[in-house]
């Protein structure tokens, strides 16, 4: 049983969920990760991780206008707004889906359904530098 | 420290939140599982996994009776309609609860509350057969 | 590879965002945890986990009055109140936070980002007693 340990970092172009799956899958086959766990962590409180559908990509705008819906940039509620009306929403957003993943590795693939893909969503308005903590533990 | 696999299959009747506890238990115990962790990876994007109260049922039906109000299905805004009214509620859905789950095992238990089952989320409103990955790592 | 298992215990004081951050990194201190996987669940479907920003705290002042919004205690929607009108909406809310976290230890520390904090959130508006196991394998 051995660890390996990476950081995947990626810069956003504002809001809006991005693949990141073939870049976690190169470093687990550089890795030669045959069987075992990867873990996900973001390391921010404003963008996230999500698994979702990798086909159409409207799955990925529609799922933006709902949040977008359902927490309001700007709302009068949020008194937290030092870097902006997306700043509170983003912390709403990131709160409501997920800030690590957890991945199972079996013959040296990740065992995702065939529809699923890895994203990070970035929930501010303007593009961030984002990095995800990657981790293995296996053979 | 060793591994093990198993997919988990079930046929769900359509939307509604069915109880898995037992046949995770059940494998555990067929693995001899005594201390470690599990590991929970729902292979579908329009079904989903929560960790629930098992005692009343009216938790469920209120459940998905929030899930149904917050989410409509057939709502205007969804362009990815493809599959019908509910298809992009489903994803939704999945994005806002959880993919995947993971729950140390000691003294060949899962380490669950009292009141805690596992459930697999279908969002769908006919029935599917879903897959769930478990993975197991430890003693 | 070795693991070791702790449950934190806390008494809150009714509905908020309680930090543990330090009490997590203490424990794994305790444990020369040096690098592996931490993972906690919180034994309870009426409270849950959240990792979120730790420096200014309104963001968990807002973070709970969006809530509040979107899971109206009282709700006549829910049938489940045996135990009060938040006892439907904790489950709720529960549903759409954590009841898990992992979080990769490398150099003898998270990797969690500068401004992360761990936190239970308490649902129910009277104070309860709560359980968050924890689990590390690891070196």
């Amino acid at each position: 049983m051995r660890q390996a340990f990476h950081t995947l970092e990626l810069r956003t172009r504002g809001r809006g969920i991005y693949p990141v799956t073939d870049e976690v899958a190169s470093w687990l086959a550089r890795e030669h990760a045959d069987a075992g766990l990867l873990t996900l962590l973001i390391q921010h409180t404003s963008a996230s991780l999500l698994i979702q559908e990798n086909a159409d990509p409207t799955v990925r705008s529609d799922l933006e206008r709902f949040f977008a819906r359902l927490v309001r940039d700007g709302d009068p509620m949020f008194e937290h707004d030092a870097e902006g009306p997306d700043d509170m929403p983003s912390h709403v957003r990131a709160a409501l889906t997920q800030t690590h993943l957890a991945i199972p590795v079996r013959e040296g693939r990740m065992t995702l359904g065939t529809w699923q893909g890895i994203y990070v969503y970035e929930h501010r308005t303007s593009g961030h530098r984002r990095r995800v903590a990657l981790h293995y533990l296996g053979e």
